[in-house]
């Protein structure tokens, strides 16, 4: 059966599968004997990547951090960027919010909130430090002022971090998107307080939330920036970390690791940026369908009074509130058998995630829309009648 | 110089020093050669003891606690509290509240606010969790829904915790005063979620906020109950925990010391507690200085625009919030020269701490606040002066 | 029914029951309404105390170390001499040993070994590392070459610690005794390699093993020394730690507490420095004890072959390891009956541990070995009975 | 310059680069639009590589394990081993050996020796105890007996373990080979106590000590095995961790991860597997091509005096540990101006550590350990000169 993909690869696959071009450059460099072992050495793939990444992504916001190579995953990019933090600092704790999630090693997974996933850590977490989340304390409260009023106390309790860490929207945690303001507060109580500011954009990056960066349209400038997932943009693994130049205290091998050098998804990764990221074709194509999804799922919710608590997300990471969990996995089972692929979240995978490619050709992204449509007419029936 | 006494031996002293019928009652034990030795066996002073506090105290609020004698020390008492709580709910973490203040050894530090204290420990400390504590957040938010929403949220990062340590009024932290509605509040809270509750009533316990308990005036019942400084009446070493009798799941020895049978302090424990709280006589005493006092600060307060920034406290742990800490400072300076000893308390030693002895008779506690306003005459003179 | 006391209010009571000439000085002070409050403020009674114990104990070794006043139990002591050796060095690591034993609260019990103990924590102990202790490893093995291997290792796995916290004779874990000259290479090794050496003296001091300090057969002079139980020669709580004036870096208020100045214990404290350790009579009397106790004890394992695995100890705290826990305890028990109140000690309660007061008649010495080698005999009968 | 490559990608190439047959299967798949992406699903990839593993690899020893496939890096790897063992037996402690190396993220750094990469997490780390590995105390200690010594005794001070993870030859650590009995001991004291027990093969197995799995040469049936470097045979990241199947208590997604599926390095590990480990042809030419090394370094290290302290390692991997670790590095920096890339192993990086390819062919193998020869040749003469 033929099926459309909402589910991206876990937004892994933000450019589709097997793009012919990622693929045509893939084969060539290995059809020329290119160098496949994943060590952390120079190549002319990475050096590639490196220049093509300065003038794409980073450019976009003037970055000029140093790009770290780590071991290709996301968490290990996470664990990185706490360690160089605690190291430049002196301190310990790494601060981080309500539904967020930033991986499944030690490290990383002292900040991610999923309670199965903490406790499948087997011992108590270190190092972390809880704060609330944009809106979690209700809309009229910027949580901001909280954990300034936590730094300025000496009394309070909360120990001077290291760093914070935060997804600008949070993917697996509902698709809570932190307003801009916000994010501005946020930077700026961290450097006013000496705090470092780690933004994990390993999944709301590389476009998903819009453009290269989810925190461009906040204007901040984090010190360290995790990125990861649609990296390569073929789904091969890959992870790099951004470090403020001057926080680059790196001793060598302090943080080493068998494959940070995977020269494969250095070759897919230059060419997706390469084709996407030159100019601003690819971002207000993003937009565009990011407004088509914003008005269907608007659409599928005034359709369903009573099914769904709200719209949430932004860009191409957007979805339903479904009131009860239950119905959100009735629905995507009902997209399933209809051909359509999608996944949820939320703190009780309550929320439908559409998370298309961002390539998805419109009358593909239609097409799942109303395949999502439908299951949602489906269950809501069926759901309606076991009500009455 | 005579001095009058407002610091009370930082609470120990809720009698006043070497009270003659204490006194009395020591000499008498040690003249008969009563046991000195501090081993937790049995003795006649102990059973004595117990049988008095159950008559008086524990009778008061209806409690049926298990009473287990600890180390002599606050700390020492916090610390089993937070074992048996740990044991008994198979979890790790305690969470603990925004400038409270529970003592310096390594478990009770973790739910200390103090940042120098915390410091002190020379490791991360482990196993705390912080909430806001009432008020933390603006008159306006109950904080308690804060913290329920925090349980019942299941990727919000905040690990389900064994226990709540509390102190209905925080001493060091500033003389905060829970509401009785945010004690209730947390009360539920806590139970709906199987939380154990701790109050820890060692400085605002033995009638220094009122009744004999702390949390008597919100009407809950904690699971488990700290109690220390006062409770000997004469200012010797001893500490009890009070534990919802199905909670006392300890092992012989579990939680072992030399000296948690200090019976020269369990003969003035009991003379105390049969001297004051047989009947209401002395709690309206309390409560009639503390009108006293809550009068004289809030005429000091008056006469001494812009120095102050609130009044502070409840029952006979009350004092004013200076505006800066240099202030607080002079004032407890120049009321020492007057013949008042009076401290500081709050998260920058902001707040003037108004601690006398419950037993202070009204013409002193009169002299002693009238010593505080010349105090702050005079240093609010100066400060004029600078100003001006 | 009179009983002999082998027991010692678990090394309390070095002195005996309420010694008259403790008692007359605990009686005076009261009577002349000496100060009684316990907070750690200058008083009479503190300073006569300093004094006495830099003239008798500290003199013996040529101590200069500083006195700090800790919360007046052994735990406390140990967190206290914990928090100053990882502040001053800067590192996080207390080394501890096999079988050791050093207290009931957090920071303690990451030192002590007794596994019932450590879970009642309820959470991963922080901050120790485990050293064997001197014949851990056999007769043949000095167990300060591994530890000084660790050190001099860089991959090792050991993180350079801050201190090592040891006993000079294990009293709690079996009356284990280490070789003078082990406490030499012990020392010797930390001080190359910049670790601070405390010596829990807490239940080995004053006295109990031959000197007044265990450390002095060793000619050691330890950085950091803990003391409590004993001290304050009447069985009140009192605890101190002994820091070399140099690694006195304490902040104002940085380990408070408020019952640090026990003066009734400092009264009797300082009568029982004048009393026994003003001149070399009382160690000599105890050396003579300890002979006693030890041919006695020789001589109950000649005549029991079979019933026990050797002898431990040194001084006035020696015992016999019987080849079984069920046999130790049917012993003691027996001897109970019989009029002699004797615990047991080691990793299973395997161990007799005669830890009669020092000031015990050498007729009473005598009469409670007596008893002891009856309950062996009577309790072998029995076992011999079930084993033919 | 043309080099030789005695370093093989730390490990990943035990295959050499670029083996033709890998790069052909990695081609025709991605050719033939062959899944990319790397999200743990089913794929035909997949199902390849875990039957011919199961044919080829588990079948040697008789393995029945579940293949776990977790993000592709080695530490991962460990991290969801030593998850498991927590999980599965309720413990938290994890206990690894002195000198071992088992990854860069929290959980994994807490098992690693090496005191710069643990100093880089930046605070203490949580969930480790420390056993010395095989002749830590010497070739005449079996060190299992004290770990056997330390699980017996109830008061040793050695949290009961949920694991113990050990690597049968210690790669980074210097080339330490544990003995066979040493190895059956361990395997044998962790059962006897119910400890799991971890192989970390990410360096060893593969073929590089010899077998596939280096626990072959002892018999022994690990509980739990890490696998990485080498598996994929291409270089491109993969990991797995084979787990005792009624150890596999995971919950779905408890220990998720993007890129747990790298169909590429499926790809060429089955093609691996295919082509060398489908006999033992293979396994005899690694046998032929070990013992040439060791005759090569026996014969350098005889040729220079006082240059080396002895041989280390076993199949190919092996090495020779320098006098002095200046030493060592002048020697390899001979060798790299030489043609010859060679790395050290070791604490202080004082072990040479022949690392070829597996495959190299016997005249380039010779051809390195000739330049090998010539480096020290080159460098001891310098150091003589200098000596004399």
């Amino acid at each position: 059966m033929r099926r459309l993909d909402f589910l991206a690869g876990a937004g892994a696959l933000n450019y589709g599968h097997n793009h012919p071009a990622l693929t045509a450059a893939l084969v060539e460099y290995i059809s020329k004997d290119g160098i496949a072992m994943s060590l952390d050495l120079h190549t002319e793939a990475k050096a590639a990547f490196l220049s093509t990444f300065a003038e794409t992504a980073m450019s976009r916001c003037g970055l000029d951090h140093v790009v770290q190579f780590t071991g290709p995953t996301g968490t290990n990019a996470v664990e990185a960027a706490m360690k160089i933090a605690r190291k430049v600092t002196g301190r310990t704790t790494i601060a981080a919010f309500t539904n967020g999630f930033h991986g499944m090693t030690l490290g990383a997974l002292a900040a991610t909130g999923n309670a199965a996933h903490r406790r499948g850590a087997g011992l108590p977490l270190p190092g972390g430090a809880l704060l609330p989340y944009d809106g979690y304390l209700g809309p009229d409260v910027d949580t901001t002022a909280y954990f300034e009023a936590l730094l300025c106390d000496p009394s309070s309790g909360f120990d001077w971090p290291a760093a914070v860490i935060v997804e600008c929207v949070q993917g697996e945690g509902g698709l809570n998107v932190a307003r801009a303001d916000w994010l501005r507060n946020l930077s700026r109580v961290c450097r006013a307080h000496g705090v470092l500011l780690i933004v994990d954009d390993i999944q709301a990056g590389c476009g998903r939330s819009g453009g290269f960066f989810s925190f461009e349209r906040s204007g901040i400038v984090p010190d360290i920036v995790t990125l990861s997932k649609s990296l390569s943009g073929s789904g091969l693994p890959m992870s790099i970390v951004l470090i403020r130049r001057d926080l680059d205290q790196w001793e060598p091998g302090e943080h080493n690791g068998t494959f940070r050098g995977n020269n494969l998804a250095f070759v897919t990764a230059r060419a997706a940026l390469d084709l996407f990221w030159r100019d601003d074709t690819f971002e207000l194509e993003i937009a565009r369908k990011a407004k088509r999804v914003h008005e269907a799922l608007a659409g599928i919710a005034e359709d369903h009074p009573g099914v769904f608590a709200g719209q949430k997300g932004i860009g191409m990471m957007q979805g339903l509130l479904c009131v009860d969990a239950e119905r959100a996995a009735a629905i995507c089972g009902a997209a399933y058998e209809r051909g359509l692929i999608i996944e949820r979240a939320g703190p009780r995978d309550e929320v439908l995630k559409v998370f298309a490619p961002l390539t998805t050709p419109l009358a593909q992204l239609d097409e799942g829309l109303g395949i999502l449509a439908e299951a949602v007419d489906v269950t809501s029936g069926q759901s309606c009648r076991n009500v009455a």
